[in-house]
């Protein structure tokens, strides 16, 4: 149990959205960036938080796609929000869960007392990179972002149980290939465009978190003997349209968990803490609730975390 | 303090070298790639440790630029070496201090019991970006991989003090602007290469490094109660041939601290664990020996890290 509090909270999105059969998908306009983005949800957890950014000892960005490939990314927010001060900033990665990476990762560094209070940042713009001939995943992702502030916690919140694993037998199920190492970007010469666009095989992922999340679940349950009873509250990542399926999958009744799939569709890292936001300022989760996080991204990794709030 | 040892090692160079003025170094043929260095390393330090990648809990990958924008760059190289385990893979990045980052994060997590023996692998093929119109970095970067695995000590092995600060003023002292949302691969023309490739601003960052770092080094011996005569060996990042330059600032005695700047160059991530490895192969860490990683990273970025090997 490591002994962390969510005090501060804030989501930004594009002023645009577009709609596929009634499903809302926020798009950013030529003027808005990943930066922007960030930066806005950032100040408004700083705000809830009632923080300056002089309180914060640590910058985390917790995003799937980066800003640039050199700095990292959390070095850019550093530099729009906290220029001037000396706070270190660190980017951590496992793509669509990486809020969740970081939450876990970061409430260690707390509980043991290296840092008091964290900022992290989930920021995607994810519209940039859809290839308008992948119906599937063109009509599902948005972008946004989402933004906590944990700090240490003299109270009973705490991050109770976490697990993650990674089945690399879905490392290319979601990927962009092209753009980094593997394919730099002189290696675009229009007819291969897709190569450096988002590319999902929605049944391939489907069929590897059909049958490795069922176990998983049971054991992380069984091993911190929690039951779903147990829990008020379950964000699991808005994946795509086939959540609720999974959801059965794990024996989750549609009362416990959060879906605005409809709304805002899969918004990548941001998705989980967008969703858990809504949720804290809908008044869905409340203070001294036992909320579980749990997703899937590309990896293929997946998470859970449970923590009281 | 940190109980957490280092039980194996390993590194990769590309098979081929140039040479400017008799400086070398290592750049990847067209047959070689980021993740066969990464996996050369990775293999040779499970080796070293006499481990299974079976006996891993969690793979880390520490480097400044990707494989792929997605997945993650340690779940590609699960794919590679864990492939069928459900070992979790993450990526920690503060670029060329990133295994800095990774050691100190991870080693709480180590300490805690979360994981007992991780992998982190640091690698780079920085020469893909080169711009030989920027002769200051075309002459200085070199490719190649180290990886270390690291696992709960149960002797005197452990993470005695760390520090991180970053000064965004420095953000765009080191940069590559293109190739991820700030600037897409389709925004490549072919008369913007610059744009997509490696640009450092040598001098500025000096400027910087030079003032900042003394002071952070001072501070962190202050809060430490750690001097220069209590630690054995000091692995700084091999930044450039400014190296003696910066250790004169901060007062390190030649005989103190490792510089293999001609030989190898700025290997980004790979630099400070393969300096360290490089040491430790060549009998001049010892067991016992206190050690400290010292650098500076794009961000701008600086850790300083003592452990006892």
């Amino acid at each position: 149990m490591r002994k962390v509090e969510i005090i501060g909270y804030g989501t930004a999105l594009p002023k645009k959205y577009v709609e596929f059969d009634g499903q809302r998908r926020y798009r950013a306009s030529e003027d808005e960036t990943q930066i922007m983005f960030a930066v806005e949800a950032a100040n408004k957890a700083l705000e809830k938080a009632k923080l300056k950014i002089a309180d914060i000892d640590l910058i985390v960005s917790a995003s799937a796609v980066g800003i640039q490939p050199i700095p990292c990314t959390a070095a850019l927010i550093h530099e729009k929000i906290a220029i001037g001060t000396d706070i270190p900033a660190m980017d951590i990665n496992t793509t669509c869960t990486s809020f969740v990476t970081a939450f876990d990762t970061i409430s260690y560094l707390i509980d043991a007392g290296r840092y008091n209070r964290v900022l992290l940042v989930s920021s995607e713009i994810s519209s940039l990179g859809l290839n308008k001939n992948q119906k599937e995943s063109y009509e599902l992702f948005g972008d946004g972002a989402a933004a906590v502030v944990l700090g240490k916690s003299n109270n009973n919140c705490c991050v109770m149980y976490s697990m993650q694993k990674t089945w690399s037998e879905g490392a290319h199920s979601t990927e962009i290939r092209g753009a980094l190492s593997n394919m730099p970007p002189w290696m675009y010469d229009g007819t291969n465009a897709g190569e450096f666009m988002f590319d999902m095989k929605g049944r391939q992922i489907l069929s590897i978190a059909a049958k490795k999340l069922p176990d998983m679940f049971e054991q992380f349950c069984k091993e911190n003997k929690i039951g779903i009873d147990d829990v008020d509250v379950i964000v699991p990542h808005q994946a795509s349209k086939a959540l609720g399926m999974i959801m059965k999958k794990l024996n989750i009744p549609k009362e416990k968990y959060v879906d605005i799939v409809n709304q805002y569709g899969n918004m990548v890292s941001a998705s989980i803490p967008f969703a858990m936001i809504k949720s804290i300022e809908d008044g869905r989760i409340r203070k001294g609730d036992t909320v579980m996080l749990v997703g899937t991204a590309a990896g293929l990794t997946s998470n859970i975390l449970v923590f009281q709030y």
